[in-house]
């Protein structure tokens, strides 16, 4: 395998940085850069709307004077500047805009989930024809060095499977949610700490984890994925009901983000699941992010720590700049494009809200063994009306499109109230000896 | 900074490797390659003393027909491999193979945690003057990918602390005994599972882990310490009613290595430690490592999964001879010499074995506070023969040679039955919101 070494950088001279977007993240980049003085690396150019707004703000105070400040993307493109970070998010105009700097010779830091779950390939296709870097440590679970740690140290393994925790709203959420607090109470407060914005729906509907499970994916498993095939499913549905009984089966619930691959087939999905509180998953608490890789060889590796927060992602920010600055290339492994399904083999966890009459178990244990689903368990509380009652019906592994089917018919059944709530069941795999 | 890269690998043109040592990691490195066949890495020699019966043996099924296999170092080191792989231990003979490997322009990749701790930046100074690869992933916590996790996604960052479980055996043990079992009866089956050596002084006394908590301070903290200058405590002490006393503190012990760098002094030890059930370093049972590593800016980031064990150690090997095959490097920081103490601020946990008679509390109690150090909580429970009573002491946070002091004059008073325990309690201090 060849790979040529872009020219070296002389013993001396930094790599001149460009950041674009000084909100959180960029200002926390900055004070990183000031604190810790890296003499490979010199910010020399800040890009952002509204740019006088931003030179007379607190973060700035952390900014040499010789940077320059400029709302005017041109002026970056058309500048001596090494690097690019790119941080501002979304898709447009941010995709052309890197375009041109890559064409222009300057490499690409960014911690954009989307761009790179999205369009990351045809990227790192432009940066490799001009022996560039494109470096986006900072995409997934922020300060937490799962993609550096997955491209160095698991190149050597197979990875069949990931899972994760990397959303660090609906993790709050549905921790709090755990001790006790409703949905739409700990919305507002994540709300009010920024950890939401005020439109959840990228957050608790999964589309913000689901394209950084695509990135994940690219990287340990060398697999592309489509994310607009990756099937979500919304938090926004889980009740305080549910931690109640997922404690009865020694469970929580947490939106967890999982692949996996069997033969060319990718099972992947981002959706709330009953986790065992003996696994890695239910550790993780508030805004923290983790993720699980296992290996053929390797077993199960688990990562974890603080995913967002402007501090923790400009960490990867900064390790990111500091590659490019030495010019540190990580093992590159063919990748290969997967069709996706969101069909998992799985225990699941049925909760339904009836107006009780006779016969209702009967008919749902009826509809599910008519698709050849086995019941596991039956848990009905006290203390509930009869007229609105609320139970769960969980089943041993089978397929999530059998379940699907058999709930489509009991959905329709007068007595049923809410539609009922189907999630798929973590199992505990690796355990250490 | 100038990187020189080595010259490039032709596309088609995997690197030689030998292997030096075809125990249970050199078998399973053999295995691993021969199930991914990357194209970038060939197996070419394999050294081990009494070579034919390593070639009759199972493990060899996995090893190409055209690989020499010899029990002649100069074979190898005259041979045109690209990469000597080094599992076999120990500082001799192995750290002058190495070195002439080195001067012979062949890069290294090992999994000896005692030679690069000791001899790390020597060797690595050969490397880098014939501008070749030394690669050491496998020296700690095997398939963990924290050595690479922290070079490549840390060095963003300025980490303070670090904390880990890396020695599978003494986690093994002290898991078993928090489960109930007896030291003698674990230790024995450890030995009987092939996790414990015959003579277990390198696990349960630190050294082992010593080695690790070296290197991983190096590459967390660009600290190099004298491993020779690290505190070591033996778990061999610890009793069940250790663990007993540890569930009413809502805590469990664990062989914890730690460093931390309080400005040019290191503060660093291997020793069992009382650490609370809420933190991550209880999450981790069985052979399983943990690493902690805790930055000004990113917070906590915890590494976790198969220390030992030969897949797991060899994907750190084949990760590493992957990047060496596309000449991968990573980002290089100035490492500079430290200072050490074992001297901690900590609360600590006493166990006292007396034969009880009124005024024992009050002379331990005296002690203690003519030193300085505040009682935090006192333990005694109920059903021990006054004859041999243990009974348990908690401070509030001191410093561990204050604690040392007024144990010395404690240990002499006749009652004393056995050398008082004092183990440190770790603190959590970094909570998620």
């Amino acid at each position: 395998m060849t790979t040529k070494r872009k020219k070296s950088v002389g013993a001396n001279k930094a790599v001149k940085v460009a950041l674009l977007g000084f909100g959180t993240v960029g200002g926390s980049v900055a004070r990183v850069l000031a604190a810790s003085r890296f003499p490979d690396v010199q910010l020399t150019h800040i890009f952002n709307r509204n740019v006088d707004r931003k030179r007379s703000s607190e973060a700035a105070k952390a900014v040499s004077a010789s940077v320059v400040w400029t709302d005017n993307i041109d002026v970056i493109l058309r500048s001596d500047v090494d690097v690019v970070v790119e941080l501002m998010g979304g898709l447009n105009p941010v995709e052309g805009w890197l375009r041109k700097a890559l064409v222009a010779g300057k490499s690409v830091v960014t911690a954009n989930k989307q761009l790179i779950a999205y369009r990351g390939t045809g990227l790192a296709k432009i940066a490799a024809q001009h022996n560039l870097h494109l470096l986006h440590g900072a995409a997934v679970a922020g300060g937490v060095p799962v993609i550096p740690g997955m491209l160095q140290g698991l190149c050597g393994d197979q990875v069949t499977r990931l899972s994760g925790i990397v959303n660090g709203t609906c993790n709050y959420i549905l921790s709090r949610m755990e001790a006790g607090a409703d949905y739409a109470t700990v919305l507002e407060d994540a709300q009010q700490l920024g950890y939401a914005e005020s439109d959840p729906s990228a957050d608790v509907d999964g589309y913000d984890a689901r394209a950084k499970l695509c990135i994940l994916s690219r990287i340990a498993m060398h697999a592309e994925l489509d994310p607009d095939a990756v099937a979500i499913q919304t938090i926004s549905a889980i009740e305080a009901i549910d931690f109640s009984y997922a404690k009865e089966l020694n469970c929580t619930i947490r939106q967890v983000s999982r692949a996996e691959l069997d033969g060319k087939l990718m099972h992947a999905r981002v959706a709330p699941m009953l986790v065992p509180l003996a696994s890695p998953m239910a550790w993780s608490h508030g805004t923290q992010n983790m993720v699980v890789v296992s290996g053929r060889f390797g077993g199960d590796v688990v990562f974890s720590g603080h995913g967002a927060g402007g501090e923790p992602t400009a960490v990867a920010v900064v390790s990111d700049l500091l590659a490019v600055a030495q010019d540190c290339r990580t093992v590159q492994l063919p990748v290969r494009r997967r069709e996706v399904t969101g069909d998992f083999l799985a225990p699941h966890y049925l909760r339904f809200v009836v107006d009780d009459k006779p016969g209702i178990v009967s008919a749902i244990s009826g509809a599910l063994s008519k698709v050849g689903a086995n019941i596991d368990s039956l848990l009905q509380r006290r203390g509930y009306p009869k007229h609105r009652l609320p139970f769960v019906v969980t089943t041993e592994p089978c397929l999530s499109s059998t379940i699907e089917r058999a709930l489509a018919s009991v959905a329709r059944m007068d007595c049923m109230l809410e539609k009922p709530l189907c999630l798929q069941m973590l199992e505990v795999e690796d355990k250490a000896e």
